[in-house]
C-alpha cells in the first residue's frame, strides 16, 4: 500500500476556490494477532508491518527479544489489497496476559484503594532500569537532527502529516529513519528494524520529531534505549519516568540549544 | 492537580550548562470506569475531568446523549491528592460490548475473511451521517484561529506541550477552548463541555490546533458537529470518513488560505 495518496480538494484562498489534487498520508488501521488471538487495532501508515509488530510485541512486553517471536506474517487469509492483520507468533504464550494499559487501551483491574499510584505502577510493569547506555556528543545531537530532517520525505510530501523517529549510533550517524502519523509506531518501526537487524540498541540514541510523551520513554526504555532525544517538549510522566529508569532524556533540541531533563552526564557539551 | 509543573533541568547551549527549572506540561493517567468496571485509561493533563468522561463516554459510543449518564464523580476512595480515577454510571448498561476498537485498543473480534473491511466497519459503528450543519465563512474560521491561539495559555507555558481544540458557532465566537497533552483529550473534553452545558453542537464548528485523524473526525461526528477545520493536514482515513459522514473537513488553515476536503458548499469564500 502506498503511504501518501493524491485527493480532490478545495483550495481556499484570498476569496478564491480552485480544485486541487492535494497529498495525504495515508492513515489504516493493523490488527496484530498475537498466538491467534487479536491483540490490539492501531492505526498506522501502511509500510514496514514487521518491523512495526515485533517492535510493538517488544514494547509492550510481550516479548523480551527477537528470538522470542517464533513466526510473523500477513494474514493469508486477507485480500491481496488488503495488509491490514499480522500474526505473530511468541514463545511462553501463557505468560500474556492481555494488552498492556497504555493510552486509551482497556484495563482489566477492578480494585480500588490506592487506585492512582496502582495505575502508574501498572503501567509501569515490565521496566528494568537501564545500567548502560553511550555517551553523545552535543554536536552529533545536531547532525543527527539534520539527518533525519534530510530522511523525511514523506513529512515534506505530505505537508507535514507524519512523525519520524530516528535511531542513530552514539557518534551520530543515523541507522534508521521510519515515518508513520503516530509517532508511537514510528518508535515501534525502528526498534522492530533493530531487533530484526542485529542491532544493539544499548549503544543507540533515539531521535523523535515531536514531544515525549511517557510512553515514547516506556517504549525506549523497554529496548533499552538510554538517550532519547526529541525537536519538541516532555511531559512531566516522561521526565518521572527516565528520571527513576536511568535514562538520559533531551528535549527542545534546536541547533545546539538544547534541555537535557535526566541524567545529563551522558551529553558532552 | 497543576496542568503544569517546573523542574530542574540542564540547558546546554553553545557548549555551556546551565540549571534552570523548566515548566512541563502534566501528563498523568485517568481511568474511566463505567457502571463498576475500568474501561479505560487515558494519559491526559489533569483538569475538566467530568468533561473528558462525558466527552468521552459519548466519542466512544457508551452514551448517545448526556441523559444517558446518570451519575459522575471522581472515585471517593482516592486519596485527595490523586484524581485518576472517574466513575460514569450509564443507563442501558447491557448494551455496553466493552472498549471499542480504536488506536491501540483492545480488539474482541477473532474472525477472519475480509478483515480489513470488516475492521472498518466497525470502526465505524455506531456511527449516523450527519443531516444538517451551518454554513461559516472562511473569515470567521480565521477569526476562530486567533481567537483560539490567544487562549492557548498553556501552549504557550509548556513550551508547546499542549493541543487544542476549539468549540465556536458558526459566525466564529469562540465557546470553549480545551488543552491537553492528548488532541483526542482536548476534542472529548470541548465535546463534554457542550453535553453539559446544553450547548447544541450541530450549530458548531470544532477547530483543531494540530493535525486531523480518523479518530478525530469520529469523535465530531459523534457528537453531530459538522464543520471541522485544523491548523494542520488530515490523513486519508480522515478525508474518507468525513466524506461518507457528510462532514465538512478544513485543514492547512493558514489565515486565509485552506484546503476544503470534503463537503466545501458550507464554506463560504
Amino acid at each position: 500500500m502506498d503511504q501518501y495518496v493524491e485527493l480532490p480538494a478545495q483550495h481556499l484562498k484570498d476569496g478564491a476556490k480552485t480544485s486541487e489534487d492535494v497529498p495525504l498520508i495515508v492513515e489504516e488501521p493493523l490488527e496484530i494477532r498475537v498466538n491467534g488471538l487479536p491483540y490490539a487495532v492501531v492505526m498506522r501508515t501502511p509500510g514496514h508491518e514487521m518491523e512495526l509488530a515485533a517492535g510493538f510485541c517488544l514494547t509492550e512486553g510481550i516479548v523480551d527479544s527477537f528470538p522470542d517471536i517464533l513466526s510473523m506474517g500477513f494474514c493469508p487469509n486477507e485480500a491481496d489489497e488488503l495488509k491490514n492483520i499480522v500474526q505473530v507468533i511468541v514463545k511462553n504464550a501463557s505468560d500474556i496476559d492481555g494488552p498492556r494499559r497504555n493510552a486509551r487501551v482497556l484495563s482489566s483491574r477492578s480494585s480500588c484503594g490506592l487506585c492512582g499510584v496502582q495505575m502508574l505502577e501498572d503501567l509501569d510493569r515490565r521496566l528494568s532500569p537501564l545500567e548502560d547506555g553511550p555517551e553523545v556528543k552535543a554536536e552529533d545531537l545536531v547532525r543527527m537532527q539534520y539527518g533525519m530532517l534530510e530522511q523525511q520525505e514523506l513529512f515534506r510530501t505530505t505537508w507535514g502529516g507524519s512523525h519520524a523517529v530516528a535511531l542513530a549510533g552514539a557518534g551520530g550517524e543515523i541507522i534508521v529513519v521510519r515515518e508513520d502519523l503516530g509517532r508511537h509506531n514510528a518508535m515501534d518501526k525502528v526498534i522492530g528494524h533493530a531487533m530484526m537487524n542485529g542491532i544493539d540498541c544499548r549503544r543507540c540514541v533515539a531521535l523523535i520529531s515531536g514531544r515525549i510523551s511517557f510512553e515514547m520513554v516506556q517504549k525506549a526504555v523497554r529496548a533499552k534505549i538510554a538517550v532519547v532525544a526529541a525537536i519538541s517538549a516532555a511531559t512531566s510522566l516522561a521526565v518521572n519516568l527516565a528520571e527513576r529508569t536511568g535514562c538520559t532524556l533531551v528535549g527542545r533540541l534546536r541547533d545546539r540549544d538544547m534541555l537535557i531533563y535526566t541524567h545529563p552526564s551522558r551529553i558532552l557539551g
